[in-house]
């Protein structure tokens, strides 16, 4: 790395916002894969989109490779940088700009962190419904570069579905600002979907215009017991269409995973352990009275249909909070499985059942010792595996077995954790060798050099 | 343009396809602008993706210009063949392909017509919600070519909402099979955003996979009086928040609208002709017992708040048309004011107000004699305006000052019609030059030599 380039970065950001060698704290260092690697070399930290705009022409001038970090809570390794990169963090780029209360839409930073930009709409009496485990150190941009769904997308889609307009710096400086802030707007192309799931690869994104939704006045959770999954599928057609569009959550946990969570010290067994599929379901709605009975008349009816076996609903906050601590619980797992290979991967909901029997043979053939965790969303058709393994060089074996399988069942290697470096060289189990070549073009169109996130996704040159 | 083409054609399609000179019927020579102009020269019916593919080949290696027709709906003449042009018909491509009641989705060629995939849905017990007034002779591939919305926009979202998967043949040839069919699906770029709204111009739509939902199990419907745009708001508020999830239409009607409307000797007239502004509301929900009594409760709690002055609820499906017969009698009104300027805009909810009383002032005082009418979905942004025009020479002019007049309130010149050869040179009123400038770049990326849709939207050499 030429370091002449560091004295004019400093002119742009200020010497305090160009960290060198031992200046560059840990946290730089990974992300939540844990994986060890050392600090980047370099990290700058712009203040303003103007900033972000010099830094990468300065940086397409001297041919200088960048990595932009959110709040590293990936799980593919995208925003970890090489030793050839410059790490680009925009954590003094978290201002929340603008809320708009009647147009029901707020404006903020790529670096706000989630839970800042839900706190603060709370403070308005709406609600950014997008929500996910990092919420606390995840940031926007880094949200919208991988489309993140988490728990809701039943309800309120993706990151995608949740953005209005945002803005953008491409790799040789120049700006594109579509700060939209209309529902309706066909003027064009609609050049945000670009930016959103690219990893980074295509543009900065520096800001956004999110929606927000009314806070919910009724909330409502179960957690209900089923013997097998085609029950489970006709629960949650029977659950969505008499819930007329308050489905908000659908979690699968599989046996395994129930007793596995259910057998952690602090967490409540609301159910026997029994059964072989769980499901946790939530619905938000806009009355409190209302919404409980139908709530309750929804599940009964399933009972008396023999849909489903057994069913606990929570009847307080604090029983809530409970149910949802069950599906919570793994990443309290996490930490005792280690080293771990986990998936998150989407089928077609009339494949999964299939694919987790498969599945399951592979690991008692090839891994008979090691635990293996099945759960998901289901609902929009993502499933997680998390499967413990004897070192950490099996984790790869474990992964080829897996994607091998999901190749026969047409299934998707990244339902919503990205690509990165660790999935990609999976990627054409999921995506056809033209779907790549225009993906390049595009990549070669915006980022001709290949400066911007190089090698995420896909090669930039082969 | 050279002939020798069509020999090369007639072995791709059949003679039989190749319709030129005097075969070429009068319904390929215009869109729903009415505007006359000479039917295209030549018309090809391709009947498979493949077809098109070799087309498409053809057509590079003769520079030869292409234009896509889909139903010919249009209304900013985006499909209409110049005598440069060779229209490429998919009428043949109506193929509904596979609907897949587990997964509720369906696949179907981009030919398909609106209602025949709805139909089909429905036949399955389900339901694909988007709808608009073209439905019969519209096709998905011009739907999703303009990202079109429609009347439910709000409960189910745009066009793009709505598609899983697509397949599309660049200018080239080349086949870029998208045919996903997942929620979750984050491996890579997500490709299907580039050719949805993108009116053709960066590669023709052959196929597509949609998302169904469930029939909805009430509908309830009502037309409510307001005394003004403060109110309104409120209104959308709080019915947004307390329906939690089932508000499926808000379609706004100022008086001249409703006046005019109401007149028609066919159409009765649910409220008296005296309030200021009206809006047709609509719920879908899950149960058909709850949902009516949740929906009088909220419109009765709306009327005791003074929120709204009046209501009439529609009691049966009868009465539900009627009240959607008021909204939709526009189609019948427009035949009565051509020539006309008609709008398809989006604008802030805060700025819908002042921008209605500023365009009215300026009818008034330019257009004193003619007819305007004030409506919309207002719910998500989209105001339409119609005004009838002294001649079909002055709806330029009227169109100067309505798309001036929005540039003070940064609306967009199009909420869902898209920009086609009319409103192009509007375009720059709604995006940046480095917008503009991107757009392009990806135009000839996609599509090189500029063969596809050329001119619309932007001109494809400035």
């Amino acid at each position: 790395m030429d370091s002449s380039i560091f004295s004019s970065l400093a002119n742009i950001v200020g010497e305090n916002n160009v960290l060198i060698g031992e200046h560059v704290e840990s946290r730089f260092s990974t992300d939540w894969t844990r994986q060890n690697t050392p600090a980047p070399y370099a990290v700058i930290r712009p203040r303003t989109t103007d900033e972000v705009s010099s830094i990468l022409s300065c940086c397409t001038a001297n041919n200088q490779r960048i990595v932009t970090l959110g709040g590293l809570t990936g799980m593919v390794r995208g925003a970890v940088a090489s030793k050839n990169e410059i790490a680009l963090s925009l954590e003094r780029m978290v201002d929340i700009e603008q809320l708009d209360e009647t147009n029901r839409s707020i404006q903020v930073r790529a670096g706000a962190i989630l839970q800042s930009i839900q706190d603060h709409a709370e403070n308005h009496g709406l609600h950014f419904p997008l929500d996910l485990g990092g919420r606390g150190s995840c940031t926007i941009g880094g949200i919208l570069s991988t489309n993140a769904g988490g728990n809701r997308v039943i309800k309120y889609g993706m990151a995608r579905d949740l953005v209005l307009g945002l803005e953008a710096v491409l790799a040789n400086g120049e700006i594109i600002t579509s700060m939209n802030n209309l529902i309706k707007n066909n003027a064009g192309y609609d050049l945000k979907h670009l930016f959103i799931g690219a990893e980074g690869t295509l543009g900065v994104i520096t800001r956004c215009v999110l929606k927000l939704k009314p806070v919910a006045r009724s909330e409502n959770v179960a957690l209900v017991a089923l013997r097998d999954f085609q029950s489970l599928t006709q629960m949650l057609h029977y659950c969505d269409e008499h819930t007329g569009g308050q489905l908000s959550a659908f979690e699968v946990m599989w046996n395994n995973f129930y007793r596995a969570v259910t057998g952690l010290p602090h967490i409540t067994q609301p159910l026997p352990a029994n059964f072989p599929l769980y499901v946790l379901i939530e619905t938000l709605g806009g009355d409190a009275h209302h919404d409980k009975k139908r709530f309750e008349i929804i599940l009964e009816e399933c009972l008396n249909k023999g849909i489903i076996e057994n069913a606990v609903i929570a009847q307080s906050s604090k029983e809530r909070k409970a149910l949802w601590g069950v599906r919570d619980a793994i990443g309290e797992l996490l930490s005792q499985l280690r080293p771990f290979a986990p998936f998150d991967i989407s089928l077609k909901i009339s494949h999964i059942e299939s694919f987790v029997n498969e599945a399951q043979k592979l690991f008692s053939k090839n891994w008979p010792n090691e635990k293996v965790l099945f759960f998901g969303h289901v609902g929009d058709n993502n499933l997680h595996i998390v499967v413990s393994a004897p070192s950490p060089k099996e984790v790869s074996a474990i992964d080829d077995a897996v994607y091998s399988l999901l190749s026969e069942f047409g299934g998707s290697i990244s339902a919503e954790h990205g690509i990165g470096i660790l999935k990609r060289k999976y990627l054409p189990i999921s995506r056809s060798e033209q779907e790549i070549r225009l993906m390049r073009n595009l990549k070669k169109t915006l980022d001709p050099k290949g400066l911007l996130n190089r090698d995420r996704i896909f090669l930039f040159n082969t």
